[in-house]
C-alpha cells in the first residue's frame, strides 16, 4: 500500500443538512464501510411522494469495495431505506438484536428476509471489515439497544456516536458505557462524528426516568379510561406505561399497527416485560369498566390516519372516547406536525376529555432522546477527537454543534462542516474536504424508486395549484379546417356549470387562433399548440388570475 | 315591540373553531352589527386557493337589517376580508384612525376607496345603531389603537373584547383603559364575548417594553449590519426598534412591501416617532459602513416570498447578509411556519450571521399581543358578565377559556361555547343555543370569490399526488372502428422517457377495452369511456401504486 492511496475518507451520504435518511460512509482505501440506512418523509414540495432515500450510486458504483451496513438503532430515519438499498446493492447488515427484530419485519414485508445476509451483534462484537476492525459501545437513546461505532483504520481511530443521549438513571438499567467511551478516548480518537439533533438545546435532556414518573401519577388521578399516545419505537417509555398499567390494576389495550408490531417484537426478544395476562384486545375492552383500561397508542404526531387521530374523531371501529376519560400526549409535536396535534386536542375536548398535552417540558409527558448542549460538550470531552465532524442535523444544529466543540477545545480549523456528499480525506497529518462524491434524494412514489424526478413534481405542483384545461379539436389534413371540436375539458381549475361562459369564451379563442394559423397556411401542429397555449394562458390569467396546465390536443383527421 | 320578539341574539361568522376570519354579529330584533371582517390564510388542504374569508350569506339575506361593521383593530384576521365582502355587501364602517388608514390602503388596492362609507371613531365615540347605542374603551394589544366594543341594548349590555392584553408599561403610553373597564362591568354586563388566543398559557404576558430593552441590548453589542424582521403592523415594536437605531446612531432601511406601508400610514398619522433623516432608501446602502444601519424587514415567519426569505438565501436585489452582520427574528413561529423559519436560520448561519433566534420567551424579542390566562381572568373579574361566550380561538382555547369562566365564577350553564353560526338567543331572563344561520368558508382563488368547490378541490388533491393520463383515440362513428390512436399524455405522474414500456401498455390495454366493447356493439360513449378509465386504473395501480386521474377523450369522426 503506498502512502499516495493510504487515505481515510469520511462522507454523508444522507443526514446532514436534514433531518433524516441518515447515511454515512467510512473508507479506508479500497474497503467501505456504511454506517445507516434511514428514510426520511417528504414535505409539501414533494406532492405524492411517499418516502426519501439516500441516492446511494456511488455505492453502486463501488459494489465490490462495499464491506457491510452497521446499523446504530432501530428508528425509521436509521433504517427505514434498508428494503429499498438492498433491492439494489445486497450487502451484510450488522445490528443489535432488537434493531434486527424492526429491520426483519421491514424485509419481511417487501419479501427480501431470505435474501439478506443479517448479522447479530453487540456492545463487546468486534468485526474485521476488510483493512479495518470495528468496535461498539452501549449509548442511551430513545429505542433501546443503541450503538456507537468505533473504527480502528491504519490511520486511526474513527468514532461515529449514532444518536444517543447520557441518561444517568435509564429506565431497564440500560446504561451508557461512559468508561468504555473514557478508554476510547485515552486511546487517541483521530475523527469524531457525533449527532447534532439538540446542538440548539441548553442544559442536560431529562431522564426518561421523569417521564414514567408523571405517568403514573396521572394514572392514579384518572377515574375512567386513559389513552396514552407515544413513539411506538420508545420502549423504555412502553415499559414504564406497562409498569404504571400494573401498579394501578389496569390492562393494556395497544392500539395502532407500528404499536403492536413493536410491543411483539419487543417483548419476544426480551426487551419488555409484559405480566400475564396484562394484555387485552380491543374487541374484549367492554369486559372491563372504564377504570380497568389503559389504550397506549400511536399517532401521537397527530398522523391524520394513525390511532389518535381516528379516537379522537370518533371514527375509531373498536373504542371511543367518553366524556372523562384521560388522554395523554407523551410526545412533543415535531415541527410541521402542530397543527395536526392542535387539530386532535381540539376533537378530544369536544368529546369532552381530559388532555395532557403540550410541550413536554410542561406536561413531563415528554423528554428528548438526544443529547443537549452540555451532554455533547460531555461526548466531545471523553473522546478528545482531532477532527470533528458534527452530523444528523439541519445546517443550524451542525453550526452550533461546531460552537460548542470549540468551546471544549477543539481547533477551529479540524472541525469540519460537511454536505452530504462531501468527502473528508484524511491522509498522514492533513485533513481535507476539497472532493464531492455523487448523493441526493431518491424519491419513493408507489412502487417506483427515483422515477419521479423534477418535471414530474413540477407538473404536479402547477396542477395542484391552478387545475389543468384541455383543449380537444380535430382538424383536417388536407387544409387545417377544424373538423370537430374544439372541446374544452377542465380539472381542478373552475367547476364548470359555474363558468359555461368562460369556457365559451375560450372556445371562441381557440377557433380564431386556429383560424389565423390557417389563413398562415401553416401546417406546423407544434405552432398551433404553442398559439393555443399563449391565447388561452393570456386570455385565463386575465379573466380569472390563474395559471392552469393547457394541453391542447389536436387530431389530425 | 312584542316581548316574543323583543331578542337579542349574538353569533359568529367566523372566528371561533379556527384561527383568524373574525366575524361576529349583534342583532337586536331587527338590526344587526357587524364586528370584524377578517381573513385567514388557506393550509395545504385548500391547494391554489389564495385567502379565505367568512360565508355572509346570512348577512346578504338580511341587507337592510345590518346597520354597519365595526372594526376592532387593524390586523388581518380583523380586516383582511373587507374589500371583498365590501364588493357584496357595502355597509358603512366604523373604525379608529389607524385601523381606518390601513382599511384604506385595501380598499385602494382594490379600487373600493370612494365607494365605501368610512366612520373615525374613537374610544369615546357614542354610535346609534339602529335601538343600539355603541361604546368603546381603549385596550393593549400588538398594534395601536384598539378597542374593545359596548352594545347598550333594551336587554343589557353585550361586551366584546376585540384583540387585548393587560401591558401595564405600554409602549407610546397606549393604556388599556381598565378604570372604564371596571365601571362597565360595575353597571352590569349582560354578555361578555372575549378573546380566547393564549387561554392555554398560564401567567402574564410580558409587556412589549420588555422587548425594547433586549432589542437596544442587541444594537448596542453588533458591530456590523443588525437585521431585524417582525410584523410590519406591530407598530411598537417598529417604534422601540427606531429608539435602539437612534440611540446607537444607525440609520434604518425598510425592506417588504408590508413595512413600507405600515411605516409610512402610521407615520404619516402619528403613531410612530421617525426621527429626521432617520430612514435610508436601500439603495442608499453603500454609502455607510455596515455599523451605521438597522435593516427592519418582514419575513419573520419564514414567508417564501419576504425579505428575510430574499436577504437568507442571497436573492435581495439590494442588500446582502455579510458575515458577521447580526440578523434578529423578534417573532416566534406560528405553528406551521416552524420550517420554513428554521430553513432561514440554515441558511443565515451559512452566510455567517450571528442570528438570534427561537422562541420570544428564550431570546426576549418577541411577546405576544394576547392575553394569557391571568389577564383573562381579570377580563372576566372587570366585567362580571352573566353570559360568557369565549371567541378567537380553536376549540381547546374556548374550551381552557371556559375553565377559566367557571375559576372566577360565571356559572357553568351560562357558558356558550359556539360554533361558526351558532346563535346565542337571549329573551328576557334567558339564553338558549339552538338554532343557526348560514356560515362557512368561502375561497378566494385569483379573481374567483367563492367559485372553487369541493369537487374542484378534490380534483387538485388527485392532481398534486398522483398527476393524470390522457388518452384520445379517435373512433369512427359508423362501425365504433379505431381510426386513430389511443395516444397517451401524462403529466405529473412518471416521467415519460423512463416509462415508455408502461405507456405502450397502456395503449394496448386501451385498444383491447375498445375492442370489447365494439365486438359487443356498444356505440355508448360513455360505457367506453366508464370502461377505459377502470382498466386502466387497475393498471397503472398494480404496476405503480399510484392513482392518477385518468381522462379518456373519444373523438368520434
Amino acid at each position: 500500500m503506498s502512502p499516495k492511496t493510504d487515505r481515510l475518507s469520511i462522507a454523508a451520504l444522507g443526514g446532514v443538512h436534514e433531518i433524516g435518511k441518515n447515511m454515512y460512509i467510512v473508507q479506508y482505501n479500497e474497503d467501505i464501510i456504511v454506517i445507516d440506512c434511514g428514510s426520511k418523509f417528504p414535505d409539501e414540495s414533494l406532492p405524492g411522494i411517499d418516502v426519501i432515500i439516500p441516492d446511494i450510486a456511488y455505492l453502486l458504483e463501488n459494489q465490490k469495495q462495499v464491506k457491510g451496513l452497521i446499523v446504530t438503532h432501530g428508528h425509521e430515519d436509521h433504517i427505514g431505506a434498508i428494503p429499498y438499498v438492498i433491492k439494489q446493492l445486497n450487502m451484510p447488515v450488522y445490528a443489535t438484536r432488537l434493531t434486527l427484530g424492526l429491520i426483519r419485519a421491514k424485509l419481511k414485508e417487501h419479501g427480501l428476509l431470505g435474501s439478506t445476509k443479517l448479522h447479530e451483534i453487540d456492545s463487546n462484537t468486534t468485526l474485521a471489515l476488510g483493512a479495518m476492525s470495528v468496535r461498539f459501545f452501549s449509548t442511551n437513546h430513545s429505542i433501546p439497544d443503541c450503538l456507537g461505532v468505533v473504527f480502528h483504520t491504519p490511520q486511526g481511530v474513527v468514532v461515529h456516536t449514532g444518536d444517543f443521549k447520557f441518561d444517568l438513571t435509564p429506565v431497564n438499567a440500560q446504561y451508557a458505557d461512559i468508561h468504555k467511551m473514557a478508554e476510547i478516548g485515552q486511546n487517541g480518537v483521530l475523527a469524531l462524528l457525533s449527532e447534532s439533533t439538540n446542538a440548539e438545546r441548553p442544559g442536560f435532556t431529562p431522564s426518561e426516568r421523569s417521564v414514567g414518573e408523571h405517568i403514573l401519577e396521572a394514572f392514579q388521578k384518572a377515574d375512567k379510561k386513559i389513552f396514552l399516545a407515544t413513539f411506538a419505537s420508545n420502549v423504555h417509555r412502553v415499559q414504564q406505561v406497562i409498569d404504571a398499567a400494573e401498579k394501578t390494576d389496569r390492562k393494556l389495550v395497544l392500539l395502532g399497527r407500528s404499536m403492536v408490531n413493536v410491543v411483539d417484537i419487543a417483548s419476544s426478544l426480551g426487551y419488555l416485560r409484559l405480566p400475564e395476562g396484562m394484555l387485552v384486545e380491543p374487541s374484549d375492552c367492554n369486559r372491563y369498566s372504564p377504570n380497568e383500561l389503559v389504550i397506549l397508542c400511536t399517532g401521537s404526531q397527530g398522523e391524520p390516519m394513525a390511532a389518535l387521530a381516528r379516537l379522537a374523531s370518533g371514527n375509531h371501529r373498536q373504542i371511543r372516547v367518553d366524556p372523562g376519560d384521560t388522554v395523554i400526549l407523551a410526545a412533543s409535536p415535531i415541527p410541521g406536525n402542530e397543527r395536526n396535534v392542535g387539530q386532535i386536542v381540539n376533537n378530544l375536548f369536544e368529546r369532552r376529555a381530559k388532555v395532557v398535552y403540550g410541550s413536554g417540558n410542561v406536561t413531563g409527558m415528554h423528554v428528548s432522546g438526544h443529547a443537549s448542549q452540555e451532554e455533547l460538550k460531555l461526548m466531545l470531552a471523553l473522546m478528545k477527537p482531532k477532527y470533528f465532524i458534527p452530523i444528523h442535523g439541519e445546517y443550524r444544529m451542525l453550526h452550533q454543534h461546531r460552537l460548542l466543540a470549540e468551546a471544549v477545545g477543539v481547533e477551529s480549523d479540524n472541525i469540519f462542516i460537511v454536505n452530504n456528499g462531501d468527502v473528508v480525506d484524511i491522509t498522514g497529518s492533513a485533513a481535507r474536504q476539497d472532493r464531492k462524491i455523487p448523493s441526493g434524494n431518491t424519491l419513493v412514489d408507489g412502487l417506483g424508486i427515483g422515477d419521479v424526478g423534477q418535471i414530474v413534481l413540477r407538473d404536479r405542483k402547477v396542477l395542484s395549484e391552478d387545475g389543468i384545461v384541455i383543449l380537444v379539436v380535430s382538424i383536417a389534413k388536407s387544409d387545417a379546417k377544424i373538423v370537430s371540436g374544439p372541446d374544452v375539458i377542465s380539472r381542478g381549475f373552475v367547476y364548470v356549470r359555474e363558468s359555461e361562459g368562460l369556457m365559451e369564451e375560450v372556445q371562441r379563442i381557440a377557433v380564431s387562433t386556429i383560424t389565423k394559423l390557417q389563413e398562415a397556411n401553416s401546417n406546423q401542429w407544434g405552432e398551433y399548440k404553442q398559439a393555443l397555449r399563449d391565447a388561452l394562458g393570456k386570455f385565463l390569467f386575465t379573466h380569472t388570475k390563474r395559471r392552469p396546465m393547457i394541453i391542447p390536443i389536436i387530431i389530425q383527421v
